[in-house]
Formats: structure tokens, C-alpha cells, sequence
């Protein structure tokens, strides 16, 4: 790491691809934005993409890629839901070959974990787990003070840890997923059942009377009004996203959570909630320190900023 | 390790404390066993026990001790429900200053998977994670070539991780814990909801027709006959030991899961239905190469065995 000078960070996300140069001080030097290509033949202009704003963002002597999707250990995108036509993409061999770089690539909530974990709200803790709350959950976790992969990459999905058998649908062809609960759809979805059971009228009412419409930020615009049955989602919702963080402690034992994405913006309103349910659903409550929750530093440059750190965390 | 000529491992347990000694080949070269002390002033009686164990199967180089429990990085016992009146006992300190020898202490399951990872089932696996099915669920997790121990020491007790917050309640006070549904006793209450439900006459039977008499080994004595209501029960099982064990995929990603405990006796039957659940629960099957599952090597002796080489895993 000491002879690194200057090192470039892509985060590849549906609608755009942003790009970091992070210097030896851990501050970002230029930042740059591409719409992310889409369509028919878009995998190959994303390489273009990705080569441009390395090559404006440069000179560099690192460079990583954080994308969204599972990723091998060995830089290929498996698949990526919200990328046209991506099976077996070869991110880093494509984007090396083009660039004549060695090239890292990793999940894009991985990448978020190790920007929090080196330069942000996970710094000087040996034992860290992020969770993006976005309109999905993703991860990534930090044991004993390294960065835990999988054998296969894939460590980190735990928005897909079952925590309901019986419960809603999920677009993984599963049920009752974390993310159906502790995401902001899952708080949207919260939401549209309180309404439809009559409850949240405030909610309703911002929604102009129609319960399909209700989205999470309604349910957190009425809670910052005050109004307490908009709060009791909240609560609710609260609940499971603590859930969640117990099964994670009971697995990993950290010291601190670092929650980030796009909820990360009413934090105020749920963090009362999520360290009022910890106590209630961890094993042994009395008998350990409990952990620590806080919100991420980094929000929509995470992925970029964690990107241009893989070069520290990847073996 | 070269040094090391023998290592001493010793195992209590609820009712006997089990120590091995271990030599650099990997063998088994000395055993022997006392009654674990119970009842007023047993933890002092308990150092004794200790001692003496370690220095009948001495002299030894390195010396390590299962609990079961949460045991602190620094090997304190901070409870066990299964041991008379311990309250943060400090096993390494105690045992180390009677003994005048550094002393390894770690929770029990957590040497277990030591001893497979290193002698066993789980051998040459980067990324293992044991799961021990007993009358609960004790487990050890092993990422990218290192034990996982925690922030506390307290990694390894998914037994509670919440896979349904209205199930059935836990002696640890909550509800809906992994092990109410993937232990010996949740194989018991699976079997007596049938049998209450006019389901498995012959394990009914076997268990003279009292369905609170039902014990998980009435249910595989059934299933070995061919009884296809016992088999049902077992594939019931089978689908709740495969959702945790998904659960624990999603987040660390392991190549091999080890089950071991008192259920691994009847492996034969609900290996089957634990490897077709798999792929019917986790994320993206079909992009990922699925986590072994396979039984442990080492039954009654994994914790004394894996104490015995704490000092190859601990930092």
C-alpha cells in the first residue's frame, strides 16, 4: 500500500457508472460520471465506458471495479439483475486485455463494505458487517480484520437469508427473504398492509388515497410529522431489519454494523428502533457487549471509493 | 506447529469431561475420561479434574480446553447452562496458573470444527462450516483459510439465528430459533405435531402410543423400516437443516458444510433430503457451484481432539 500513489474506483450501477481517484490520504481527487450503456450489444460498450473513465481518471497504479451481481474471486460477473444480457462476463480479463492493467473487480456492496471498513464508519473495527438498505439488501463482512470472500466470491448475500419460510414472495423465486422485510420496498410493503388494514391515514392521505401507491419515504415523511401510526411502521420495520443484524451476530459475533444505501437517509428515524429490537432478539443479551450500529460515510460513492481499495483487501 | 510434539486437548461436557493426547501425525495417542463435577462448589472441583487429566495424559507441549458456552477471546467462560453455577469463569486462568502452562480455551463446537477442518471431514476446505446437531445446534466457521472467532469470541451460534419470528419459543426466550426446527429436539417436536395430527402411526407406535413420548430416534427407527409417514417427517427436517444451512451460504459462501453431533448416526436418511432442499432455497442456484454437505469424521471426540490444536488456530 505505501508505494501506492493514486488508485481509480468504477462503480457500475443500472443507470450509471461513477469513477474515483483516491490518493494515499484516503481522499477522493476527481470523480467522474458515464450513463451506464443498456440495450443490445451494451456489454461491450460498457468495457468502452469503463476504459474511458479509467483512462480520464489516470494515471493510476491500482484499479478496481465494483459491479452489481454475483462476482467470482476471479473477477467474472456471474449474473447482474439490473444489467442488459450479463452471464459469465469477464469484467476484469476484458477490462485488463483493453487497458494492458491488472484490473479487480468485486460485488458492489463488497466494495461499500471495504470503503466503510479502511476510510469510513468501519474504521478500527477488526470485525465489521455492512448492509446496504436499498431497494434490495446487500453486504459484506469483515472478520478478524480481512475481508471475507466465500470460496466462490459470493459471501455477503445475506438479503436472501430466509427469515420467514412462509412468507412473501421474492423475485429470487423464494420466500420470506430479509430484503422483502428490511429494504425500502420492504418498508413500502409494510406500509401498503397497514393501509389496507385501515391504519397509517396519514400515509395514505400523502399518497392520494391509494394504498398500491404508498412508498417508503411517505412513510417517513408523515413519521417526521410525527404522526404515530406512520412511527408504528417504522417500529415495525425497525424489527426486522434488527432481526436480520442478530442472525448476522450470531453467525460473524462483530463489533459494529455499518447500514448504508439508499435508507440510509432516515436514519435518525429507525436507528431508535433497530437498538430498542437488538437487545429483545440476540442470544444472551445480558452476557455480551452488544454492537454497535452506525450509519455509512461514503453513501453514493461507496462502490467507486471501495472499488479503488480492493488492491489492499484482495490477496 | 513443527515443534509441537504432543498436544492436550480436553472436552467437558455436561455429564463427562473427555481428554485426548494428539501427536504431530495427527493421531489419537492417549485418552481418558472423569465425571464432570456438579452441584455446590464444582468449578473449583472442576480446575481439579482438569489437571489432573491434562498431566495423566502428559507431558505435553501445547494444552487446550472445549466448553460449551460463550468463551471470550481470552478464555473465560461467561456462561454455560449445562455447568452448575458459571458466571464469567475464567478457565484459562485458573487451569494456566495450577498448571504453570499456557491453556487454549474455546467453545466446544468451535474446537469440534478445528478438529475436522484440520483432521477431518472438513480437510483442505478453505471455507468450512460445521454445524453440530445435537439435543440444540453448536457450530465453527472457517473463511479463507482462517477460524473465525468474533469481535467477543462469540461467532458460531446460528442454533439462534431467527429463521421464523412466530415459531416455536426457545429456551434462550425467543422464538423461532434454527434449532426448535434442525436438532434432535426439533426432530422430536416435528414427529409429535404429526402424531398429534393423526400422521405417523408407526412412530406412534414405537413410542407406545403417548405422542409426548415421541423421541427423534422413534422417528429413523420408523424410516429405516420404510414407513413413508416417518420419511415424510425426515424430509420435513431435512428442508429445515437445508434452510439454515442456506442461510449460512448466503453469507459466508463455504465450499463444504460438516455436520456433526449426536445426529450424525443417522445421516444416511436425511443426507438425501438435505442436499435436493439446497438448491431449492438458496440464491441463484444455478450460478453457483452448491456447498458440500458432508458428516463429521471425528463424533464423541471432536472438541477434546480440537482443543488439542486451538494453538494452530488461535492468533
Amino acid at each position: 500500500m505505501a508505494d501506492v500513489g493514486i488508485s481509480v474506483g468504477l462503480d457500475v450501477g443500472g443507470t450509471k457508472v461513477l469513477g474515483v481517484a483516491f490518493d494515499a490520504d484516503g481522499r477522493v481527487v476527481a470523480e467522474d460520471r458515464r450513463p451506464t450503456p443498456r440495450g443490445d450489444g451494451s456489454l461491450p460498450k460498457l468495457i468502452d465506458t469503463l476504459a474511458d473513465l479509467a483512462d480520464r481518471l489516470g494515471p493510476y497504479d491500482e484499479l478496481g471495479v465494483g459491479v452489481p451481481g454475483l462476482v467470482t474471486q476471479t473477477g467474472v460477473l456471474r449474473a447482474a439483475p439490473n444489467l442488459d444480457g450479463v452471464a459469465d462476463f469477464d469484467v476484469a480479463g476484458l477490462l485488463g486485455a483493453r487497458l494492458g492493467h491488472r484490473v479487480r473487480v468485486d460485488n458492489d456492496a463488497t466494495c461499500a463494505a471495504v470503503a466503510e471498513w479502511l476510510h469510513g464508519a468501519g474504521q478500527d473495527a477488526s470485525d465489521m458487517v455492512l448492509v446496504t438498505l436499498g431497494t434490495g439488501i446487500g453486504g459484506g463482512v469483515i472478520a478478524g480484520g480481512r475481508l471475507v470472500r466465500g470460496k466462490h466470491g459470493f459471501a455477503g448475500e445475506y438479503g436472501h437469508m430466509v427469515v420467514d419460510p412462509d412468507g412473501p414472495p421474492c423475485p429470487c423465486g423464494r420466500r420470506g427473504c430479509w430484503e422483502r422485510y428490511a429494504s425500502g420496498s420492504g418498508l413500502a410493503r409494510l406500509a401498503r398492509e397497514a393501509a389496507v388494514g385501515g391504519r397509517v391515514h396519514r400515509v395514505l392521505e400523502i399518497a392520494g388515497g391509494d394504498p398500491e401507491a404508498v412508498r417508503g419515504e411517505m412513510v417517513m415523511q408523515a413519521a417526521r410529522e410525527g404522526d404515530t401510526d406512520a412511527l408504528a411502521v417504522i417500529d415495525e420495520f425497525g424489527r426486522w431489519v434488527a432481526l436480520g443484524l442478530v442472525n448476522l451476530t450470531n453467525t460473524l459475533d462483530p463489533e459494529r454494523f455499518v447500514l448504508g444505501g439508499g435508507l440510509a437517509a432516515g436514519a435518525d428515524l429507525y436507528l431508535g428502533p433497530i437498538t430498542t429490537w437488538i437487545p429483545e432478539l440476540i442470544y444472551e443479551p445480558e452476557l455480551r457487549p452488544l454492537p454497535e450500529v452506525r450509519f455509512a460515510r461514503w453513501s453514493e460513492r461507496a462502490g467507486a471509493v471501495g472499488a479503488a481499495l480492493l488492491h489492499i483487501v484482495h490477496g
